[in-house]
């Protein structure tokens, strides 16, 4: 059952608030643009081959760096979201409240448009790559993956930054974050494209102009983030805590 | 001498265990998600090419980033064992109770054959790769190379994470038992394929109906994992601990 | 608005500040020997072939790995900047006197030169490669990819090292910063190169002899270290803090 | 000035000392059975092709995370050295006694000789390949380039383990150690092999009975880890510690 809470109008306009929001608009500005930035650079060192191995390589390994670093230098201001799809798992699993949710989207899918048009400028306007289904995947496989690879992200961020019992692992708390990015990348990238995040997929359709598919990126990430903010929020955190079979 | 607990048969069924053998499902399920999921897309990507050493990269980084996450998320609430034969060494080491580490294998096992149905139906279908000796390599050597990166496997979980003594390392005993696995499977991969866990190879066993060498997964790894249990328990855990020649 | 601190004349000359500037010249130098030694040798590799993803993927993580190194063995004895960008930003944001930095800059060119003339010595005299822009990619264009860039590193300094809130982020600050820097090189490679540092730039130029192109990897880098450090000295730190909308 | 302490003899006797030789034998071991491993295997999968980008790729991270693994579960018990350069550096930065050092060194000696014969019998008898100088790289280039690139990792494990002042840095300590290594091969691997460390060179020679260049790997990471171990020891361990210019 999830306990949303819409919170009281004043606390989204706070100083301090306001400061998350900037704080949430650089780190996915920072984010896509080294994230798109290597699909643009795998395309203009191969000429628009087709992706092959090391490219995913290439691809996977800067998400889960950027995605690392974004949700490290937000951590202490804004809680380091990054992705409407964990902000949405977050409020269904009662870690923030349904308006500041609202402003973090805006700041999200602002700070991805942001990002890709300066990509645009920095490249002299070679095309922005967009998220699309690869040739032979259909619509209902593409929202599937998605959905579970962004439940792996968004129980990732439950289990290591947001679970008071958390403890030593929130130090790494980021780079596991970024990792599992990294990891599903691999296995996702020829498929749907891995992205588990609709702000890192609609920037790059806002400035190409193209949403072919984009609406994939937004139900299979909600519907999988919002899973893992219901599961990991009701059984593993709200409960009161029994003693473990072990304590490794 | 192993130190063989059988425990007390309610503790294997309490609240807090429940979740324990939830947490090794999901953790599991995740983690083979994206292993078996990088496999696949080497094949997607060359057309089911030989693999080359850019796809030995994209598949062990992605085992290594995945474990690593999935030993994190588990960690507080099942120790984030994600393998039988972590667990077994964990139980000739005197760390968990047979029983409880027999509801610990059913998770894992279960996992594992979940994640690789959510493949099928995620991929429309794509052939699922098994663990297999690669041609040359016979079934001797396949199962001592299976002993021995399994061993530097579960010691290292052993060192980092089960010992007492670990102090701040526990902290980084994820990324060490992640990053263990990534770098053995760059040796390993093309001769055993680097399993180092029944687990990651049952599940694809299970849904291709393919079980072919998959004795050499379970055979190897649990000698391995136990050896490690067997050293590490004994010699460097059990005794009471004398000074150091340095205390770097 | 800047708080520039010009800092007693004493105090960089003190023991301790001598040791800063050594500790400084000892990690740009053999970050820049990693770094610019891997270009060398994706060059003997190929035979000097144009880059490819796999290429890219071992710069990017060569620069990525080993600055976060050459930070983390500064890090108690200079903070470990190794980037005059860096010693700018901080300087912009009040974290280190001009004096101080001046002095700073000259240890972290020194270091780069040292860095490349061993690198001839040990190559048997090859060319050491400069930066600079990939054909295609104009000046205005370099400059802003450079700028964003070095943004996001210092940027990524100040919220997880600078900051006086930073907290456990701390432990792994230097890791962020030398990810974001292998991130970034993955999308900014094949168009700016992706500097970041005008020490990491200014040494191979030298040493060639060839200074086409070097000022775009002074004026970028500086203007987006400097635009980090008053972004993030203003914002992030210099206000009391106010109650975030969430603490996780 | 070197402070070197030969020790009391019973001190290298104790039970603990023996503990920490047979860590010292499992992590060597472990590490080079994963790192010689990566390079046979570059090998079966392309047929003894030459090495190229991808492939340096693969076996730099595979000593990258191995060494950092091996130092790890190392490190509450032997320290974690893994590395004869390593332990002289030590020794000579006043670290650990000369006694108990020469026992490391067999110990280290020992464990990457069993790790080599271990590999020969997992991959049913394939070629060991040894270090030796790329072809055009003379004598003193490869001594010259593994002075720097040793100096680089005995630099890192004082600054990041040895140092009393090392802080929460000794969190991350293994992981700095085993990713220098990784970036120093990305940058080394085509010129002298990048090894830093005599017992990883030296196992393979023994098993494969070829000596041929194999002094290079004695006497470039003595000279460079003992450099390392004077100028760390005496320049920033052992004089009183003046206030440092900033405290980032």
């Amino acid at each position: 059952m999830a306990r949303i809470a819409f919170g009281r109008f004043n606390d989204s306009f706070s100083l301090g608030s306001f400061k998350a929001y900037l704080a949430e608009f650089i780190s996915t500005l920072l984010f896509v643009f080294a994230g798109v930035g290597s699909a643009i650079a795998y395309n203009k060192l191969t000429s628009n081959a087709a992706l092959d191995p090391a490219g995913l390589v290439a691809i996977a390994i800067c998400h889960g760096f950027a995605l690392f670093v974004a949700v490290s230098v937000g951590a202490n201001i804004s809680s380091g979201h990054v992705n409407p799809a964990v902000t949405f798992g977050l409020a269904l699993g009662g870690q923030i409240t349904v308006l500041t949710g609202i402003f973090y989207w805006i700041a999200q899918l602002l700070g991805s448009i942001v990002a890709c048009f300066l990509l645009k400028a920095a490249t002299g306007g070679l095309t922005i790559p967009i998220h699309s289904l690869a040739s032979g995947v259909g619509a209902i496989e593409g929202v599937v993956m998605e959905i579970i690879i962004t439940f792996a992200l968004v129980y990732t961020v439950f289990a290591t930054a947001a679970d008071p019992k958390k403890g030593p692992l929130g130090t790494i708390a980021p780079i596991a974050i970024g990792f599992i990015v990294g990891a599903n990348i691999l296995a996702a990238g020829p498929f749907s494209g891995g992205s588990m995040n609709p702000a890192r997929s609609f920037g790059p359709a806002v400035v190409s102009g193209d949403f072919y598919d984009n609406w994939v990126y937004w139900v299979g990430p909600l519907i999988g983030g919002g899973l893992a903010g219901l599961v990991y929020g009701n059984v593993f955190i709200h409960h009161e805590h029994a003693p473990l079979p072990n304590d490794l």
